[in-house]
């Protein structure tokens, strides 16, 4: 007794129901004609894909789901397939996986474990189901999850003792980093301890911030995988099951924790940039590692001919940062221009000469720098109809070292969940596939070259003495006490503590970028802007 | 048997602990010595605030808003305490309310109903209680719960069963247009079916995006209010019970709807700028009817001392537009300064002439001149430490006519979620109490000035159409169908439609704003970007 199981790892556009059900048709045709597929399985929430937010609250929206999904019961036979769908019951509207087949929905899961936490807001749209649910294909008696559920203790358990000799498990489950190893670990010991086969599906793509990663799985009853399939692209393919248990398969090998970021990276932009239509992307290109980081990611996402570099130099811009700007667009072959922002500088400060006579320089002075290049920025993006990239990272935004609608401004800001210290690690990493970014960038100390002679250092703790006590402070909401019995200067904790904490409004109004920490800025972290709360 | 309930509308800072237990045992206080209660109720999460959103999962935040509990019980005697507090107890978290009396807790309850929609995330940060609460004070037989407990059916009866003979009930209920009425319908139905007498102690203040407009009110056993609190102020006031009965005592008028929402709005300022530290606001002020609200919202809010208006003509705007902002400036007793925004137009457009070399004139130059002025505004906002008050309406932000780092530029976006109609309203209900804003601002038909004899309707549908169609859509997610069933015309509605769908990037980076109807954008509406969703 065998059964072909196929897994379709897909990316999908959010929304876009009757594209993804065009999808769903070609992959289904593919599995069954080409791989020979009894069964296929897809992502959770296939049809609507993955997070749709308040599109659920829409009635329109939730009717156009449901009604696609009996249209394709019909449009495609010989072959079963489990989709994912917001099912509308009465009042009620459940996070559901349907089986088709034969033209009929043939059983329907709803699943049990909603997540509320982090990034995900399931309580606020769905209701929790109830009961496992099990059919019958060919002979063998399958179970249905979605998600969260494998990762709680007991539904896999109650699958197998409803009649499950295998288990099929859509997942809509997000990047970060270690996550891959995190998750294969969890679910491979439930699978373990209920002794039951699991086929892991999870869909791949970027959807604003969030980045999903595919990594789709078979593991046997031992908790051995024995399929994976690639991270971060598209992949149908397929496993053979006999009396139950897969036969061992093509395992994908995983990419170590930095070459995992970059790809996400590259995912991320590529798939904001092709689902919201942009002509390509543009970016300030200062000399410095993070614009000369974002440059390299931009150009492996897009190709050289979708990016565009603009180096924006004023009186404080050293003649490397020029020339190592012009060396990397040289050298990934993108098109860069140069304009000096001193005209707008000078025109800025003679209409506020009056108004701030006898006021010290302050940033002020420095903001305004930084906003002239904010306003050439977004008028080439507006002209050109491109994505203005926005080059900051995560230390940065931790602490509000960037201009609001200066270097903030921007439509998507790839690198802004990366720490600096991992900004020099993935610049070393492109650099070891070929050398783009000149190694003084990578070297020299950073600088937002605002006032002369400038350095990061001059305002901040050094970046291996901030990075750390931000992951703690930030990803693992540990008290300033807590970090400092860590071994932390209490100056140093002090001081970037109380830089998070006044900065919540920059970040309230800063771009969405990519996530790749298990906590970035933006819908997995919310804190009020309006507080008295101390964290020293 | 007769017992004095004091009810503490307060209005405290979220995060900031320590001030607000000092705040506590003060109001408890004049309570107890000058108002002669025996009992204080204060309003939902007292000691943290309302809502402190992912403060509550800082494990340090929690043990100190624990430790001052406990303080608190030994800080006030002779008079019981009724206080909201996040409880921790293993590893769940409860949305409580503590019994304070003779130094001692001697009751707690957890909140049974956990909102999770809307502006609400509640089941991110707790777990539901199961069982009501009812302790005895001076004979008397008290229940507790807290706000959503008394919006559904069940809770009110089954504390009644439990032997409460009053229930109190806690709040942190933000206020949106007609809420007032709703809330106190609903809850004085539930009243009236359980036949059981309500102390409802609602906050007040503004926090961030939210306006809590107190409002705090006793029902007798009849669903009848016998006191109602003013709105929108902190008010600590006392009512009798006769034998578990509420004696009749004043009710505060309700404002009808337009002076509520300007009373709201003033509010949110106040708090936003009170609570944020800031030494005052500043605007842009353009002779169009938003800036002119905007400007007079901020004066009744915070004085007209601590509120500066800049004027930025450029070549397309006109002298009755100057006129009329420097007479309502004057009218208001406002400093004002003038900077033409000629000369940085004029650089960005020669720094930028090489690049646009046969381009045609397009949006871009209309943001470039919407962005000068932002640059100009954050400048004035960095060196003098006041915040920018934005001044777009929610009309503008529902359909995207507006300039991101331009016009959108700006810490706090008063009129953010007041549709266009709503501002002329509100316009003629401000100039009703005095007259500041000149007649020729609420009659002129409004225009962005970007372009040659550019008018709002060039671009977008009139507002009496535009409004009731945005209303529909965003507010009560009707479909573009329903809204052309309603009798709009099918090309007001798919414009409309479109433009708030395509838009959602610029809302992402807007400041936040008071909220006023019962969808703003924000943590109220949460949509996807990446979206392929076609409302039409």
């Amino acid at each position: 007794m065998t059964l072909k199981i196929a897994l379709a790892q897909t990316n999908f556009l959010v929304g876009n129901i009757n594209a993804n059900m065009d999808n769903i048709v070609n992959a289904a045709v593919y599995a069954r004609d080409t791989l020979g597929a009894e069964l296929i399985v897809f992502p959770e929430l296939t049809i609507t894909g993955y997070p749709a937010e308040d599109l659920l609250l829409r009635a329109d929206f939730i009717a156009s789901a449901n009604n696609a999904l009996y249209q394709l019961a019909e449009r495609i036979t010989d072959i079963a397939l489990v989709v994912g769908f917001p099912e509308q019951d009465g009042d009620k509207r459940y996070n559901s996986a349907a089986v088709l087949h034969h033209g009929a929905i043939i059983a329907c899961y709803r699943k049990q474990a909603l997540p509320n936490y982090g990034v995900f807001d399931e309580q606020r749209y769905f209701t929790a189901g109830q009961q496992p649910c099990v059919f019958e294909l060919n002979g063998c008696f399958i179970g249905l999850s979605i998600c969260e559920d494998v990762w709680q203790d007991g539904i896999i358990e109650a699958s197998k003792q409803a009649g499950a000799e295998i288990l099929l498990t859509l997942n809509a489950s997000p990047f970060n980093l270690g996550k891959i190893s995190q998750r294969e670990a969890i679910i491979c010991k439930q699978v373990k301890a209920a002794q039951i086969p699991l086929v892991y599906v999870n869909q791949v793509g970027g959807q604003d911030e969030l980045i999903f990663d595919g990594a789709s799985f078979v593991s046997n009853a031992q908790g051995e995988i024995v399929f994976r399939a690639v991270e971060f692209q598209e992949q149908i393919s397929v496993v053979e099951f006999e009396h139950n248990q897969p036969i061992k398969s093509s395992c994908a090998p995983l990419y170590d924790d930095i070459a995992g970021v970059y790809h996400a990276l590259v995912l991320g932009i590529k798939d904001y940039v092709r689902k919201n239509g942009f002509q390509g992307a543009i970016l300030g290109l200062s000399g410095g590692i993070d614009s000369a980081l974002v440059l390299a990611l931009a150009v492996d996402a897009l190709g050289a001919d979708k990016v565009e570099a603009v180096l924006m130099p004023s009186r404080y811009t050293q003649a490397m940062s020029i020339d190592d700007a012009v060396l990397e667009a040289d050298a990934l072959g993108v098109k860069h221009h140069t304009i000096p922002i001193e005209p707008a500088v000078t025109a800025f400060t003679g209409m506020l000469a009056d108004l701030f006579s006898g006021s010290a320089r302050d940033t002020t002075e420095e903001n305004i720098q930084a906003r002239c290049r904010g306003v050439i920025l977004m008028a080439i993006s507006n002209k050109q109809g491109k994505l203005l990239l926005t080059t900051g990272n995560k230390s940065e935004m931790s602490v509000g070292y960037a201009t609001l609608y200066g270097d903030m401004a921007g439509g998507f800001a790839p690198i802004k969940d990366v720490p600096k210290l991992l900004v020099y690690q993935l610049s070393r990493y492109r650099n070891s596939l070929s050398p783009v970014i000149p190694e003084r960038v990578i070297t020299r100390p950073p600088s937002a070259e605002l006032a002369p002679d400038q350095i990061d250092e001059d305002s901040l703790p050094p970046y291996n003495v901030l990075d750390p006590i931000l992951e703690r402070y930030v990803e693992l909401d540990q008290s300033a006490e807590q970090i400092i019995a860590a071994g932390f200067r209490q100056e140093d904790v002090a001081r970037a503590v109380l830089l998070v904490d006044k900065n919540e409004y920059k970040r309230r109004q800063s771009p969405p970028g990519i996530r790749i920490t298990s906590k970035a800025f933006g819908r997995d972290r919310r804190y009020p802007i309006t507080s008295g709360y101390k964290g020293i």
